[in-house]
């Protein structure tokens, strides 16, 4: 028995997926103890966007650490978080016309989205929030309400309150105009439907499903809001950082959340870290009236600064990704026309895309089937059917037709398998 | 105007009591921009108990970093883990005679908390929980509920279910015996008290005010949980990794918690982490059911392995710490008994302990005073009235001694200030 | 000024819309201490199905005070209960074929509801309950979280949980079939939707604005409760005991809730009165677990037996019922043609119809203006924009004319004199 | 089997006690359907504190009916609501000096509980209100959440929130001064204690087992609430009307409540009716903001204005009660006082008084007993072990001997047969 077995929690759910254990990593590639190296189209489910140890970022990382930089500071102030915000407020905020203040909570996704759910709630002085069909934005217990997965839910042993659930863009059996609803019930004294301080979305839901809003629904969503005074809290966590081929992912759409949580990508080396932005007039915090040991993590904002200047004063890097997107559409598409008996389609956007499966099983044996040709890929959706492909943006196209090439084996030997199987 | 000034929400708390910007760190000192040093007795709020950049830590930091180790793996096997899991279990829970298993949750130690909450909901079906005046566990939703403190409650803006409250040991009101209540309670049919999941305490209140509760009334809690089949939760995220003197803070009272938090110092350098111990058979989570992106720390896998085997392989240093806690309790005494016009009384065990002023204004003046003179040094409890020494634990007998002249100093300056004013 | 100025909350409703006060009541007539008399087309909101004071029924509760039969007995046996159940049994649940059992609630609809939404909390061990937009159940704290209306959940003062929120039939936005999306988000495994212990819904909504739902969607939402193991409750406060033309509201639907409320009407002689009936292997309630001082009130019991053998022996009063609802849409659907500048459309059904005026304004004019003729009408609906005809069901054919027509003279009026203002 | 096996839920529970079918009823009388007669000591769990069909009340009732009077009339002004409002203006308020204004509640007591805790959070902005150890106010969800009975709270099947549980006066646990804690959680920022809206309490508690809170106590209460702006509701439902000897239990005490609640005896003859009477300044109700279709009950405006000009109109009721509250406890005194064995104290006051016995099985046991002589008579408390005493307070000294009589011959009889099974 390895020490895994004997003092790890069942609690644990990747390692199963993959069941080696890994020494080191770099760029699009991880490397287990026996040597062998797999190509990694999850990245931590988007949280390295920028690959593995990017050479950047590393040595501004160890630069810092042998220079005694603080490691811990609490939320004092640092010349590294100084940093950090100026690079963020010059080359992210100010260029989008944006004039958002900054909280550091502490540093996981979860944590930001509470930390969101409270301000709104203190400013309107309203308790109920709006949140979507197939919706994940962590689980601890406020941000959980929010969540829609009842594997996650089903964890709470309590009950969750001032959440009310409606359907996403294009969710079945809300009709063409999946909106119509919310406006219906917000202009509806009797639709029980309680005046929401916010809502709170993903523009592209990720662990739902790869499920994407489109312009339309967003700005129809924004209009709404405004005429009703709800605030938009943008849930950026796994499609922002550029996932979708800009910054923030709600970018395209022109719209201007009031509270957005970022995380994951954030920090460009997988360093926990997390962030909310709020519009300056919404920052009615008392001082540490929402706080946490590890709020501000200062090795994330020496790499996090780092990722900005590196990837983000210019389009060059965002077009790449956009490309590196469209080619993934292509290949994807062509896997789905040629294989209508196990796929539905592609779902998502830009490097945040799938295929839909028609149920979980396929999806399952494909992605062990990629695993064993060294390409780590995993699903997501509710019944676990979406083959999601989260690779890193930094990615070469070689390397992205490689995993897609195993990708594509691996389906074609899951649907001989299939057809071997049925007669 | 900095750039804190522009982009930093008003929420930052601990750089209002210190203005300036720290930029390095070593041992138990804090360097600002201008090249002034300041003796640390904060220690990132009980997270530096090794100190800043401690040479040992720091430098198998560095090692795994420039070879590539890996930074995140999601919940994934890594050789760091493993290593880890091994220094965790053979320096830690053998000796202890403990089977507990061990559970990565997101790296916050109210994270941890949610996760010891869920699970002891989960495992008796029972939804309520009780926690003490004056706790602190946390400010997300769930944990919020347990935390005691009205400022963090108050940010809730929904409502807070499944939580009753109870006095804590020598809480005033409570009579002489402050579980007699509980008990009481649990007997009644009709007392109001659902039969809760579990107890979630801390064994010494850190932020509530350096409460410690006696040997007697922890093995008194222990016996009415086994009597009643619930379940005990040490919160030990601030009072554990050896700040009261030795490494759990219950173990002088041999009492066997069935779920343990850990966080704050158990990275040993100050990087995001954060653990739950379980009973083995208490571990009935499913896969994923409590997840998060950065579940396992791998940086900190390898400073907390470094720290376990540097620091707790014997009794050396926790008998030191002790020592220095000893030291502690007598300076302290010494300017109680000396200046009964400001103060009530030293409280708190080992490290963790402070002294408490006639009121907030008191503690306020004196950490201010303190600051001046280059010692960084916080207040707690309900009206920061408990002027705190959370020192690291690595601290010198002669830097102990010169931070406790300074806060001396400070204090006779404050006294002599007030009775001025006085006549 | 009055004793009601003096001496009565603000809470108070009807006495502004009918601002006398009246001394006795006979049939379909109120009298007011001037000798006035009005025909009332509110019927206590539809608890005076069969008329104030009905001869037969005042002269069996008079009997039986005189008789010294019990007045209050608490939830003891009387010969007046098993005289009741005894009718409840032989005309009211065998025939219909229905083996539920019978519990005496405290006597009000909303006490009748939280006793249900408990029973079918307690029975699957799931919290979540589906209620439907513009529902409404009741304002005591359980129920209220079921209901739609934002005037009546303000009150409410604290969060209120486990109640999913889904579109009735015909809800807007909802799309051609409302219960897609219910059904949808049962199958999708991260919807958001806790699997709910039941549905809670009217056949046809009183309050929420006469809304009435089809044959097709009440089947259609019993297969999917059966389908997925969910109970059905309904609540059949106010369309219940014939007002809709049929004892209960769903029998033309030919469905079969798992249990059923009934207030209102039910004492046949307004007399506080309320039952929850349940399929037998639904009662599991342990001894007084839901209690209540004046469950089973032995006055009601006498008048809701003579009402039931009264009016229910056999089909004719039902089939009179059914006429007259018929006369009623035949002259209200006059109405709305007549004047669509006024009027939507005629809603509900049965004797439980109304006509949708443009705005709540238009409403509240002709009911003004019907008062100031002798009829006592209200309106219903989110803005209170349905004028509602809710006579009782005893009333004569002239007397429903003579009502109609001074509604019909009160809308002529209105049109009148929007027309002279618009021009 | 009878109608009642056949057709009544499982709920049913004092039919367990008192296995017979009543049939009629006269002042402190019951009789069943074979002519036996019992001597009723529950008296509607209080609600007929003048006894069973009172002449006086009975004759109003009927004339009422037989005139025509209005039934049910909604919360429209009706002339019987009219003279109740005086007579309970001029007979009740004016002499105490009290300028509370009334509200109609739902005619239960929960109803008129979850009014008082409504209105309390809406004017005071608060959610959280205190509650005490055995306290017991109606199973409602929202009054559910205020009552300590597991028996009942068991039945929620949801998480009940904004309830802070103190101890009452004498409670063990509780130290000699069981407001203290409340006093010092108060006063304490992170006592866990969210400033509530309003206290909760029952003078004395019937359910609860029969605790009478001292005068000191009270006033101790009404002084801290003055002190932190908190709301006082006085739930008088079971003991007032006279029950301890006063129209309100709480007048010994002089203090002054903001909210009363009031029903079981308030109508006289034991009709369904409640009240809650609010300081005029609290009174912020929207119109119908709170509201339920037997708001109001005529009837039973008819004997509760009837009994309050029968009874309250001068001091010789009430002074005939205090006597026949001493009778009783002399005689109890007596009996606890010759059984050591069985027996631990007499508790309660006034005409609310009980044996509180070793355990529940010999309170069963005496009451079955006193049962088979013709004494009805309950339990109360979180065992059901104390004898409770709850006869109409219309009672003459020979019929309330008559019953102690037979309550002593039963104690001596189970003293007896307990001796021989020790033996």
């Amino acid at each position: 028995m390895s020490i895994f077995d004997v003092m790890e929690s069942s609690v644990q759910t990747y390692a199963r997926s993959f069941p080696v254990t890994f020494n080191k990593a770099q760029g699009v590639w991880l490397h287990d103890q026996s040597g062998k190296r797999y190509l990694d189209f999850l990245a931590g489910a988007g949280t390295l966007n920028y690959g593995h140890n990017h050479p950047v970022l590393k040595e501004a990382l160890i630069e810092y650490i042998q220079a005694d930089g603080i490691a811990h500071g609490l939320d004092m102030h640092t010349t590294a978080k100084a940093a950090f915000l100026t690079a963020l407020q010059q080359i992210i905020l100010k260029p989008r016309n944006m004039s958002h203040v900054a909280q550091f909570t502490g540093p996981t996704g979860t944590n930001a989205v509470e930390a969101a759910m409270k301000l709104a709630r203190k400013v309107t002085g309203r308790s109920n929030i709006v949140a979507f069909t197939n919706g994940f934005h962590g689980v601890s217990l406020g941000a959980l309400a929010a969540t829609g997965n009842q594997h996650h839910r089903g964890g709470a042993g309590t009950s969750m309150a001032d959440i009310s659930r409606l359907p996403y863009d294009g969710y079945p059996g809300a009709g063409a105009d999946s909106l119509l609803l919310f406006e219906t019930m917000l202009n509806d004294n009797s639709s029980g439907l309680d005046k929401p301080a916010a809502v709170l979305f993903e523009v592209v839901q990720g662990e739902g499903g790869l499920n994407a809003s489109s312009v339309a629904w967003l700005q129809r969503l924004e209009k709404i809001c405004r005429a009703h005074d709800i605030l938009m809290i943008a849930d950026d966590i796994q499609a922002g950082c550029g996932r979708t081929g800009t910054f923030f992912s709600f970018e395209p759409a022109g719209i201007k959340p009031d509270i957005i949580t970022l995380s994951k990508s954030l920090s460009g080396m997988g360093l926990p870290f997390a962030l909310v932005l709020m519009r300056p007039e919404l920052d009615q915090w008392d001082p540490g009236e929402h706080n946490g040991t590890f709020r501000g993590n200062n090795h994330a904002f020496i790499t996090a600064r780092k990722a900005l200047e590196t990837f983000w004063k210019d389009d060059v890097f965002a077009s790449e990704v956009r490309a590196k997107g469209e080619l993934l559409t292509k290949r994807m598409q062509a896997m789905v026309d040629r294989f209508p008996q196990l796929f539905v389609k592609v779902k998502g956007r830009g490097m945040m895309q799938g295929i839909a499966c028609r149920d979980g099983d396929i999806a399952d044996v494909i992605t062990t089937k990629c695993f064993e040709r060294g390409l780590i890929i995993e699903t997501a959706g509710p019944n676990d059917e979406v083959v999601k492909c989260l690779c890193p943006l930094i990615i070469t196209e070689a390397e992205l037709n490689q995993g897609l090439d195993w990708l594509e084996e691996s389906i074609i030997e899951t649907a001989g398998e299939r057809l071997k199987k049925a007669s």
